[in-house]
């Protein structure tokens, strides 16, 4: 089948039980060594992190057809994959035939050296081309199935909510606008506007979302989302993808025993189906990445009260910079400090002060909090943040009151509590944040293929 | 396990090879009809097209605890699953304790009768809770699944490309512009932007599927896309999702050979798994839907060059309203004649004069068409839209020049043609045309959870 069906993928030769004759190969060159009689080229597809050792009988092949061979060139190779004499891979392959597809050049930027993450970012087209990059990427696929494994499994549908967006959905942050019109001076109306109103570009998908769980039971998003926020920091970008489930009749336990298991389910995944990708990052990104993924998968999370987090907290031996004071939300100081010195571990905290937190999350009877939880993890602090949802009409309509929220706009939020509500919660989940838990990477901007922060917009 | 463990999904309940007790139900109240003694619930929980039905004992339940139990209301439901006595269901369930969890009331919009199309679009917060579109929304994702299922199995990488874009992609279509600066007036060179440039929204991942490629050999897009066409057809929205697959050393035949591939793959693994949401479209959409999908599923789809197209309908019996000839796109009616009445099924037309087509196409060597192709399908025309890309950096540049493209913006572009430039191809698909093709469905807002068209902007 397509693409190439003559052709064999370096993952599976690596992988082959036997030798091989006759097998075609194509690839890019990583790096060369020439002894006198042969050229050692590692050679790489792309299907896997480890090259293909590729042996070339430089006088047979002959000297001339050889020189184009450089660090970025493409080539065809036709040989037989033989049991290397050399250390480091069991499998070789002895060229017999080799084609140039694609030359490279002395000027080609990824020549063999390490190269910054800074400087690799300003050829975002290229870096794909690295071990490190090629593993992220990887494993970002590799994540995305493990997920949408994973909810179909529990029995979730996979739905879409609009991009494009009339409502603030949550008051999550600033927002980008989206206009057809050309200025000047637009219409303060938006009469002549593609949509006839203003338009921006979404920050969650959740509101549509519960509307959707209300008819499906189980649903989630897995999209895009944006915040136009003008803060150049290594957590944030104007542009990411968010894994929003939602259902109904579930309550706030259920939404953290359903975070908890897709966070576990996902990491076993990769774990088991990308473990070369994710040694790389144990490697050279984060020693001890592959314990604290064992740690996220296998521990269970404790769940701990917001009001016994601020006690713990402020009981603490430890200075912080912001003292924990009840009403406040948790800094990631705060975060970590009961994750890795605490617990030791993952954790849950619920029961959030209602006052920091949004409109649509469920009132407790104490009159004092909101059926909120946040999953904290060492390292990263805050991965998911969830609710249950005010299903009760009245109650959401005079919180909305007290925050002075125009209900005019969300009538058809309103409605679906009008009419068959339930209850029902679900939560969000930084993808782009989950990958830097699950690599140790330390900057949203290396693990995006192409980024989108304040004055970037390059590819 | 979240949510609610206790409870059993209908869907599940009406596959039970066996009777059960003490079964806990939740769900939706579809419709509801009375005898002197019984209640008969159709409850729907979201799970699967089928409702299960309910026995209410009357007086044992009291009367008053019923009159709530009115069409679109929640209800919780304890009880035991037995053999039906009645006709249509295998299996029905007897109620125990039965609790209203939300009331509906007389002013449901979604009373128990048909609704119009357009009547639902209006209430689109609420039309997922009809049968139609429950159907068409579990469709949806297990077509989505279907997709990534697909790609993964051939060694294909999901990948994210960015949503807002400096660039124009491939002049596909009018776009919409992302802006962070409030009129009036705004600065032509848009430095006090949140990029500082011009942005927009992407109206196609190809351009950067492709630098992908060329590191992962395989890569795939599955994301939202744009166009920002004023035109209210019942074929475009301003929002749609794209699947984008790109491969290196792939060529146009591999091109034509994965498109079909995919296409029997996703519909084979919908007609599997969600046959009996499909047979409602067959029963109340469109009858002999299932057999054209069997078709589009096992017939092999023949490849026609774009002149033999030409030749056919110049010399076909029928009148078209545009003349069929060389140089000008295929029309709709031309599309459908070659499908429905020449070939009597999914063809692909390949070869087609390079002046109707993007810079990005790679040349042929008779100077005059370019190595694209398009999958055209009875009923819907053109359903996939691909082409191998022009590797070769000279002719891509000298294409560039002939169109007065400004090659500045398309550095990176180029940069991937000048090291290990290797042939490659891809195509894209239309996720929402995808879906009208497989349900039916004439109008794409049907398709959508919450479509996008100029003036509309409502959920």
């Amino acid at each position: 089948m397509a693409p190439d069906s003559s052709r064999a993928l370096i993952k599976d030769l690596l992988d082959s039980p036997e030798p091989k004759v006759g097998v075609l190969v194509k690839g890019w060159v990583r790096t060369r060594r020439d002894s006198k009689d042969f050229s050692f080229i590692e050679l790489n597809d792309g299907s896997s992190l480890p090259s293909l050792q590729v042996l070339v009988d430089r006088e047979a092949q002959g000297y001339e057809a050889l020189k184009d061979l450089t660090t970025g060139a493409a080539v065809s190779v036709e040989g037989d994959l033989v049991e290397s004499r050399g250390q480091g891979q069991k499998w070789e392959l002895l060229a017999k035939t080799l084609t140039l597809v694609g030359p490279s050049g002395a000027d080609y930027p990824l020549q063999k050296k390490r190269h910054t993450d800074e400087y690799l970012r300003g050829i975002a087209h290229l870096r794909p081309r690295t071990n490190k990059y090629g593993a992220l990427l990887r494993l970002r696929s590799e994540t995305a199935f493990a997920i949408h494994q994973f909810f179909r499994d529990q029995g979730f549908f996979y739905v879409q909510t609009p991009i494009i967006t009339g409502s603030d959905a949550e008051g999550a942050g600033e927002m980008f606008q989206v206009t057809t019109v050309k200025g000047p001076d637009p219409d303060p109306t938006f009469k002549n506007d593609f949509f006839g109103r203003y338009a921006a570009l979404t920050v969650s998908g959740q509101l549509e979302a519960e509307l959707l769980a209300l008819a499906l039971d189980r649903v989630y998003v897995f999209g895009p989302a944006f915040r136009a926020e003008n803060s150049n920091t290594a957590r944030h970008a104007a542009e990411f993808w968010m894994v929003e489930p939602e259902a109904a009749f579930m309550d706030l336990a259920g939404d953290m025993d359903l975070a908890e298991a897709m966070i576990k389910s996902v990491v076993r995944f990769v774990l088991k189906n990308r473990a070369t990708d994710l040694a790389l990052f144990d490697s050279f990104v984060e020693p001890g990445l592959l314990k604290r993924l064992n740690v996220l998968a296998e521990s269970s999370y404790p769940r701990v009260p917001y009001a016994e987090a601020i006690k713990i907290l402020s009981g603490a031996a430890k200075k912080f910079e912001f003292a924990p004071v009840w009403g406040a939300d948790l800094a990631t100081e705060h975060e970590r400090f009961l994750c890795e010195e605490e617990f030791k571990g993952p954790i849950i905290v619920y029961d959030y002060p209602k006052a920091i937190k949004s409109f649509y999350m469920r009132n407790n009877d104490d009159g004092q909090t909101v059926a909120a939880m946040d999953v904290l993890a060492p390292k990263v602090g805050e991965l998911i943040g969830g609710s249950q949802r005010e299903e009760r009409l009245d109650l959401l309509q005079d919180r909305m009151a007290e925050l002075s929220l125009n209900p005019e706009p969300y009538w058809w939020y309103l409605d679906s509590r009008r009419w068959g509500s339930v209850p029902h919660a679900g939560f969000g989940l930084g993808f782009e944040r989950f990958l830097m838990t699950l690599t140790g990477i330390a900057n949203i901007r290396d693990v995006i293929p192409f980024p989108r922060t304040p004055k970037s917009l390059e590819f």
